[in-house]
């Protein structure tokens, strides 16, 4: 079956473009998973809880200063060991959403793997934060063709973990509603240009801030002109530290500046999305040996 | 045997220099070869097919706007994976050339291996978009010493994956018509800026648009001096999001507005090459153990 | 338990902010724990031992002209070998601080092994140079949670290897007298800008003066305006070439310039917290199957 | 014994600062020593041959536009198969020196195998160019502590290899002749900007000309006002591309219009060096058991 292209959307009132600020609040959960010993190494742990000790707290005041309401994905692991942290994130207004539970990466995980981490992640922002999520993103965008199924079981409205169009969609699910899919892309994400953990993760560089703040910039001014929706993404163990956030926070004054663009939750434009009434995309794995 | 350089070249009427830009249109086989199993992921399937998906129509209005006739390299797998995608830079006016089947690294290939390639490639180019190529760049630029007989063999004119000249020359094939070679760098290339896919490709930084573009444009105005050929080499899942596009644009524009220069797709470069009459040059592997 | 985040701290004085120039002198130690057999390679040995014998002298006379006094890191190992340089870094006012004997990273070392190392360490610092350092740093930044009561029980009054704050705080040790902590960031290190030994170390990539100065600019006037710490880590093997330590002394120019920070050794800065009478923060490691 | 530094030396006349352009003309055999088999694939090789057959050509105008006369470093292997190239270079007035027959690096070489390296590349060079070297630079910059003694007994003058000083030095040959030692260091070297070739070399990325000119031009600067010697190495496979030659270019006129800096090639400066009767260091290696 030869894959569609997603369509342009149209968005509310004027706005002729779309963006959200999303944050991954992995905290150490983005190395237990693959490295568990890593829990008994001091520094690589303090580095990890630095994303919801100060990188959130800072993080919400920015958006505060701007009036901006993000999306933050949050693992489940984590919430149970930040409590805190998530209640103030969803305090502020903003909204939380599902990111797996101890950030497992699904590459080859069978369906009920998969269903084992969704259904723990939902336990624990319900047990610790009093939240139904609607939203998930796979850990290390690495959704399966199982995930959208399992999703739709569970109630969710959308997704963000694709990267095949600049403009959200609705991704059918076979037997089951389907699911808004709001894409994202790496370049829009902070981890390739700040992450260094030796022998866990990064290239071994470390980029300055307003590199990242031009790569960006540059994504969100072609964007709009396409008429698209731009979703970064950033963790607060990196974009939280001083210099990332005023970079991010130049970024979040432009960007709400732009008259013709809504800033938004995905939550929001996953609503928005879903009352245009799309026709779902069919997305299938192609064959190798075709 | 001594390995002699290749010589300047005349090219037509009062140019000085040469410009083509060259897409290599991977899709997911780029990805699949190497790692099948990376088939049933659904976000790394996603990534790459934001190439023909949204890539390449955004790069097709693009160079429309500025009259640039450009050659598309296209895997046979991806053209039956995405025949829509390969009729329309067809029917566009530009060049489809070959570019393997399933993206296949030549790396230590036998010639009878090599030869399937080939000629499934040609199969499919046929049966999906009509087209018999006559220019083939291997996959990786990564050209075997077996590989010019094969490209000879089936009727090509020209290749595009050596690495030795600023000018094009006629390459010398033993026992059948000569090649001509037209060559590229990696430095005229977008994967080392901007491809990332973890555990798959990339460094794990991710460049700026505007470092591409400084990069690609001095490489551009020092080849113009020389009198030699600029051949960009881009990918559509990877410049075909909206600012690298932009960055390519302004490449575009530039290249266009030098008076002195001619912008063709390849296949009018090696018909041009191949008027000069040229004496072929002969490469032969060389022995480590001299 | 929840981790609870270090909160600001006061300042001496008129002081908003604080700032450490901080210098690690591995010298060959840093790739002998890891490499032993690279002590028979020549052209690396000068590699580090660069640092000690030009690095370290450029250094001191750039700080003298700014009248800043700063901490030295200095293995053991590196003490016994380079004993004049140790003495001439005490001569010249610095503090010398306790950096492991052969530079051992601790990952997964018992208690046993972890207090050798820093025995050894103690022995060597006072048998060179007459000094009883109160200061520790772990190699790598890989302290573990074993580090701080072998800290504690050997009378050391700080340590700064972990990085969860802006700010210093007191480490709460259990059994035992807490520890001042003065937090580190990896993007305020140059090794990830500058090293390269291939085989041994490095991405592979070499940054510019520029870039790495525009990094640390940008945090320490972030961190300024946070009123935070700013702990600045380079390696005289690294940062002592003439370009790099021409780029640090714009740096240590413009810290010293900002009247409202507390530019201080270590030492300084943790006796300053430690007047404070904070309350200590307990840190424990998580657990991954939660 | 403890390392005693290099101390900054005298140069002719009014000079106060000293610089070399080295090349290494690897050609193919920086390749074909890890890897013969790449003799086998025909665009390795072409990017290899890139550097004898248009770098080199190009890098010589070059520097007869200036005046300025370089030091070629050329692995006794390719001048077998360059040999067109090195005599080329010989005939321009350039020094021609030594670097091993096939680009072995010396790491855990035995004395033997190193002194059949350095006899194989001496026949090469006498046989092909007529030439002489009496300058020798380890592949990777690799010295072995028996390097200095097979040296010294072939009747080399210089060695540019090690890393420990911005001044050349007299170093020790325990039983022989002190040999001149002119450093070199990382950062001055196009490897680490350019170099790309997958599954053999590089990082991944690769840099704009513009920043390589950056960070080579602050350390020119910096080593200049340090009364240094400043060497830099580039890889006509690399730096023989049209934009970075012009980049080398731009170097090149600002150091020849640095009035106060003696341009020459590293046998020159070796013959100064040893004018001026320096006592000679020792270097050992350390022991990583003390």
């Amino acid at each position: 079956m030869t894959p569609r292209p997603a369509q342009p959307v149209d968005w509310p009132g004027e706005m002729r473009a779309a963006a959200c600020f999303s944050f991954d609040v992995d905290a150490e959960s983005a190395v237990l998973h693959q490295h568990p010993e890593a829990a008994q190494r001091m520094s690589v742990m303090s580095h990890q809880s630095y994303g919801p000790l100060v990188g959130v707290p800072r993080l919400l005041k920015m958006l505060d200063r701007h009036g901006v309401r993000a999306t933050f994905f949050v693992p489940g692991w984590t919430a149970r060991r930040h409590p805190d942290t998530v209640r103030a994130i969803a305090d502020a207004g903003h909204e939380i959403a599902h990111h797996g539970y101890l950030h497992e990466p699904l590459t080859g995980a069978d369906p009920s793997t998969e269903a084992d981490y969704l259904d723990r992640g939902l336990d624990a922002l319900e047990s610790t934060a009093g939240v139904r999520p609607v939203g998930y993103r796979a850990p290390m965008w690495e959704l399966t063709y199982n995930s959208p199924r399992l999703l739709a079981d569970r109630g969710f409205l959308y997704d963000s973990s694709l990267m095949d169009a600049d403009h959200p969609y609705e991704l059918a699910v076979p037997g089951a509603q389907s699911l808004v899919e709001i894409p994202i892309q790496w370049a829009l994400d902070d981890w390739e240009q700040y992450c260094y953990l030796p022998g866990i993760s990064g290239s071994g560089l470390i980029e300055s801030p307003r590199k990242a703040l031009e790569i960006w910039t540059l994504e969100f001014e072609a964007l709009r002109r396409e008429g698209g929706c731009f979703v970064l993404t950033t963790h607060p163990f990196l974009t939280g530290r001083p210099s990332r956030a005023a970079a991010l926070e130049e970024l979040v004054e432009r960007v709400s500046a732009a008259a013709d663009t809504w800033v938004a939750p995905l939550i929001d434009i996953a609503r928005h999305v879903r009352s245009l009434g799309l026709s779902p995309r069919t997305l299938t794995p192609p064959d190798p040996h075709m």
